[in-house]
């Protein structure tokens, strides 16, 4: 099951050097999930050709410019297209009025259903969830409250093993049973439990999106054993002091939160327009963790 | 003086085709106005390297999304660069709102002084001048207020005729004297009438913007002989009951208007989004006014 991130922006506030403000795009078997939703994000959505319409859900972590000035264009452009599937949009509060006030203006009638919901940023709570995937906030600590969003997968398909289902008699039509995990009782009468016929789900995928923060390592708990963090890191390693004062990260502190959690992959992003090349702080981040990586613009993390 | 047209989008609502929603920037003698201000205006000045900070005045033509949405982050982006120099944003009522939900989400201090006027986009009126330009609202025929700006030059410089100031015994201290076209009185008393020492200046140059709007003669007689005219052509020519439903114009229409102004130049854009390649709609304004070009992303329109 695909399960993937596409960068669509990565900058920090200023768009500067080609790169843009803050977005990425959570696709779980072709569902999208939006993450942030910077200035000019449409736009990157055609350059790197995602199919906006398949987008259901779209979670904002703070209120900051850089990630939502480009909800209202957006929103104009579902409507435009005269979109009809309903949209959910998550965020902390004021989202609503921010919404409303930048669409109101055009007096244009909603073809959709748009449903906004205003989440406390300072707890741990799941406010999400399908057949893919739940989403958990991470409260973050940030100048404006501010939250992460933790995805985990949820689906658990158990493994049909053939030749088992063959040596007992089970057809095919006890596939979809044995998938879930339940045991299944033949017409003989006779039940056989599902772990003599399969093997169990791999463990839950998951993804973590931790922006915009200063170093925070009571996140921590929260990312622990995840297969991706992307987790800011707008300033070079000695910048600590700075970063600290404006409520961000350098590179050597994102890695720190990710060796602690022990993730699998860090991602690093949001990076200040000080910096021309970015290449240097990826080598930076790998001083504390090898598995660090830049979350650069049309990248495609794979979970 | 350098008197020009910089076209940054001349896309309609929908970004499509790698084409971008309404902004211009006029440049005159490196004073530098912006008109209109759709998503991602700033990464386009970027993009074409405007040097933003020498806007000191935004005209906004209406509040639909495609001509506004990108003023949050273009003011953000001032913020954040510490601009000092007061800016002024005029465009008609409810741009303040816009602009004051927009901005006061961040809670940030304004580094400089941002004045924001509500026109009456109705009426015709100067609503600017400085030593290099006026401008004059165009009241246009859309579904919301919405005005066009015609921009003209106020600079009337006389030419020194340095021979005949020479015959005259008139030197270089009289210069800024003849230049404004005022007389001279020499040291030994004589007075010179300044027709004697220089040529007229030549005739202000002029530029209108009139987006959006449906097809409108009663603005021709704002726009009698002016050098160069942007007309919003958002459809092609045989779309015209299309065109006037949603209060949009035709190239032919954009044409007409051109010709019945007897301007010297015409320029179109806001091209739907519907057309992958826009070359045709030259062709059909063509039709009607030889003097017709597209409004090009990138593209310098000297005046």
């Amino acid at each position: 099951m695909k399960f993937e991130v596409l960068i669509l922006g990565s900058n920090s506030a200023l768009p500067a050097h080609g790169r843009h403000p803050s977005s990425q795009v959570i696709n779980y078997n072709d569902h999208l999930y939006l993450v942030d939703c910077g200035e000019g994000t449409q736009m990157r959505m055609s350059y790197f050709q995602v199919k906006r319409s398949r987008i259901q859900q779209i979670f904002i972590s703070h209120l900051h410019g850089d990630h939502i000035f480009g909800l209202p264009g957006l929103l104009t452009s579902y409507i435009l297209n005269g979109r009809t599937q309903a949209l959910s949009v998550y965020g902390p509060e004021g989202l609503r009025r921010f919404i409303e006030v930048t669409l109101n203006l055009s007096a244009i009638q909603m073809p959709f259903e748009l449903f906004i919901f205003e989440i406390d940023a300072s707890q741990v709570q799941m406010i999400f969830s399908d057949d893919n995937l739940s989403v958990t906030t991470i409260p973050l600590n940030h100048r404006i409250p501010t939250c992460g969003y933790l995805f985990q997968e949820v689906r658990k398909v158990y493994h049909i093993l053939p030749e088992a289902a063959e040596k007992f008699g089970v057809d095919y039509t006890f596939y979809e049973t044995l998938k879930r995990g339940e045991n299944v009782q033949l017409k003989n009468g006779v039940y056989i439990n599902h772990k003599l016929l399969t093997r169990p789900p791999r463990p839950c995928r998951s993804f973590a999106y931790c922006s915009d923060t200063a170093y925070d390592p009571s996140i921590v708990v929260h990312l622990k054993n995840i297969d991706l963090l992307y987790h800011e890191a707008t300033f070079s390693k000695e910048m600590g002091e700075q970063a600290s004062k404006r409520y961000h990260s350098t590179t050597h502190e994102a890695a720190m939160i990710a060796r602690s959690a022990e993730v699998k992959k860090l991602t690093i992003g949001h990076f200040s327009s000080r910096y021309v090349d970015v290449g240097f702080l990826e080598k930076e981040a790998r001083e504390i963790f090898s598995e660090s990586y830049l979350a650069l613009e049309g990248q495609t993390f794979e979970i």
